[in-house]
């Protein structure tokens, strides 16, 4: 069986507040820089609070979506006074947590997020890296509520959120929280996947195997709007009930996707597929109400650190 | 036992969006608009988006909270160019559904509200008018989830809310719903609400008499803030698990309020005290984590129209 060996894993990044409202990472944040926790073990943690200024402002954003704007083209892209406030921060961070796909960027670079979305704990990543995955599997394992994944099937220089700016990384997506509110029950969730993400990191860097095998996740297939009115472009349904808080439970075609404001049932039409982003807020604006993805299994090798 | 008569209840004002991010009431207006509901038998339905701007931004509010506009003072100060937009628009709203205390305000007025508390469907009003308490008990009895009611202790004058410009009203209260988010479970429990108002309303007209009677509600006795940190003013903890989600449930000494974020939970002190209001996306900045109150019973009279 395949085994595969990697340096020490030695610089871990917590971020939060790359979305200004979802204050899960905010909080935390906040709350490590408090109690200092720069250092766990071999383990070396940089926290930072992403976009200051939104979080300042309890908004998703001051000018655009911050966690867009990690694509080799725009983190190349010449700044002038009228560039974007999230741009210019896009870069700052890439020089603090990169530069992207150097050999100077951070070993694990973790975003704290939040959905409105019944979501649950969900791992959102690009790469099927095995540090990545024995990760997943580790805090699968480990947390008494259901753990997912959704991995995006993007190039690296067009990865456009902030955790493609590590050498590997992950954002944690936990819901449902509505924006600009902080729950007991989501935030001790964040902790707990924070604190099993450094506990195994110390266990690989001290010298542990961790065994290869596979993992379940989810794979984007297509997004699906809300019904609007041509003339107005407003929505004229919400989520059907029987959908609503449904992520992930695999939807029939037949089965019931929206409720118009006039009592109308909307099916869903095409094959079974998997919803998730369910009536996320922040989705509104980019014309989302569900996304649909597939079943996926990923495999990993066995893996340990790489002795001098 | 007292029976008392009113003249017919013919005009009945229906507003939402008075905080442009609850979208309950913004979608029953604008469904209502676009279905002409203006007249339901003997009733004339005026239907009003009260804030336009803060719905066309998504937001609360864009000046100032407009459901704080509606005292004696505020609706008689001077505008001047500098004047808040919702000074503006109360003023608005009180020349086209009032004048407040006047004989040309509308019959009731209702005004449609969201929280992110898990309030359920509650109605909030000042009065104890006999009219408001019989549509209260209607909607409970008719309604198969829990109805509640909050009753303020405010003189009319000093009154701020909206649904005191009729010549009497109610606060359409309902969630859990996120800000800028619509569920359709919600949705239908205001629908519902509203539709029964309107039955309520005909059948009084009609010559219904409705038979007197009793009603519990809640009625504020304090406000909680957060733990906050003195040199930041910063939240250091979070409404605890046990209390989220548990408004209108009795909480007791020594029962948990806070988790901190360190980990640390913070009792409640002092008398049995219902909360709502628990978790309120709207009130962090005005520093209220939970309302307590005590219940009370409002007794009211057997009631009918005025026969000319």
């Amino acid at each position: 069986m395949e085994h595969v060996t990697f340096p020490p894993l030695s610089r871990l990044a917590i971020c939060g507040g790359t979305h200004g409202n979802e204050m899960s990472g905010v909080y935390m944040v906040r709350e490590m820089q408090k109690q200092k926790e720069d250092l766990a073990g071999s383990v070396s943690i940089i926290t930072v609070l992403s976009n200051p200024r939104s979080v300042e402002a309890c908004k998703r954003y001051i000018d655009q979506d911050l966690n867009r704007c990690f694509t080799d083209a725009l983190l190349s892209a010449p700044i002038t006074d009228s560039s974007p406030f999230e741009l210019r921060r896009a870069q700052e961070l890439n020089n603090q947590l990169g530069p992207k796909g150097s050999e100077e960027a951070v070993d694990l670079l973790c975003d704290l997020h939040n959905t409105t979305s019944n979501m649950g704990m969900c791992l959102i990543f690009y790469s099927i890296d095995p540090v990545t995955l024995h990760i997943y599997k580790y805090i699968q394992s480990k947390m008494t509520t259901p753990v997912r994944a959704i991995q995006l099937s993007i190039p690296h220089s067009e990865a456009y959120s902030l955790e493609s700016v590590g050498k590997r990384g992950f954002a944690v997506e936990v819901g449902p929280q509505p924006n600009s509110v902080v729950r007991a029950d989501i935030f001790n969730m964040v902790k707990e996947a924070v604190d099993l993400t450094k506990e195994w990191l110390e266990r690989f860097n001290s010298g542990v195997t961790f065994e290869g095998g596979e993992v379940e996740a989810y794979a984007p297939v297509k997004i699906v709007d809300y019904p609007r009115d041509p003339a107005t472009n407003e929505i004229t349904a919400a989520i059907h009930p029987q959908l609503q808080d449904s992520d992930f439970m695999l939807l029939q075609p037949g089965d019931p996707t929206f409720l118009s404001f006039s009592g109308e049932t909307v099916k869903h039409e095409g094959e079974a597929l998997y919803p998730f982003f369910v009536n996320e807020c922040a989705y509104y604006e980019k014309k989302i109400a569900f996304h649909l993805g597939k079943k996926i299994t990923l495999t990993f090798p066995s893996i340990s650190v790489k002795k001098d």
